[in-house]
């Protein structure tokens, strides 16, 4: 650790962090916090979509047939299964996708994205690559967006492996 | 760019965006889905504590006399003021926290941590440091733990700033 000779932070927010791992965890904590909430209300304000509307459209737009497992489709956009229920039956009521039992295994059930949904997406679309860009493709560098993306898989993959 | 020979993304969900930015930002997407969510079940599993919360008391307990003025504590926090209310007030019932009139300047209030609410933050903080130590400390070299912290201050300061 090249940071021993910081002293732990003072204060009982974060008791043996440095006051550099401090500052470096809050600020991804306002990352958490407010990226999201910033992308929602594009979204909303332009589309009238979540973000996980329109990223549960955007991967059933790039899956073939326009169509997953419900399963498979809560685990691309890191949905539980009865929230993702919840979410698909309100885009069905806007006629933007509809749900049938897997025709090979009726154990299952498939989410399709629809016309109107593919239509819905395509006029989103635009301005919302634009403001993902400007907050973060375009405001960081090509090596520092894949060394971010790198940093966040190696997060996300430490969650999903059990503790020691 | 250096990623100027990528071609475009295939689909309809990040149009023009090439695959490496494409899969960085997917990657940043799981990210903010799924470290609140591991942070906030830690922290209601060991101390019925969300993420939150344990954020507005640790913010307090660090401040002079552990007290913040309500506007100040929301702006530490990311929370909106309507949102802070409402959760400062659940906090008040637990006996954490409690709010007074500004005695400077009674248009404010000001959220005071007690006592139990330090004890409290006291008795949480061990497991919840571990856990973000886990993921995210101690799962990142210390440079690339600095880099993602300004990467995420660069990301959040253009939130707030105005569009071109």
């Amino acid at each position: 650790m090249s940071a021993a000779e910081e002293s732990p932070a003072d204060g009982y927010a974060e008791l043996w962090l440095t006051p550099g791992q401090l500052a470096s965890w809050l600020s991804v904590v306002r990352l958490m916090t407010r990226l999201p909430w910033a992308i929602d209300a594009q979204l909303q304000r332009d589309a009238d979509l979540s973000m996980i509307e329109y990223m549960t459209m955007a991967m059933l737009s790039e899956a073939p047939d326009w169509t997953l497992r419900m399963s498979e489709l809560a685990e691309r956009t890191s949905s539980s299964l009865s929230r993702l229920s919840h979410l698909v039956k309100r885009l069905e009521g806007r006629g933007y996708v509809r749900r049938e039992a897997d025709a090979t295994d009726g154990r299952f059930t498939n989410a399709i994205l629809l016309p109107a949904g593919l239509k819905k997406l395509e006029s989103a679309a635009p301005d919302h690559v634009a403001y993902v860009r400007r907050l973060v493709i375009d405001n960081l560098s090509p090596e520092r967006l894949r060394r971010l993306g790198q940093d966040a898989d190696r997060i996300v993959g430490r969650i999903d492996s059990p503790a020691r």
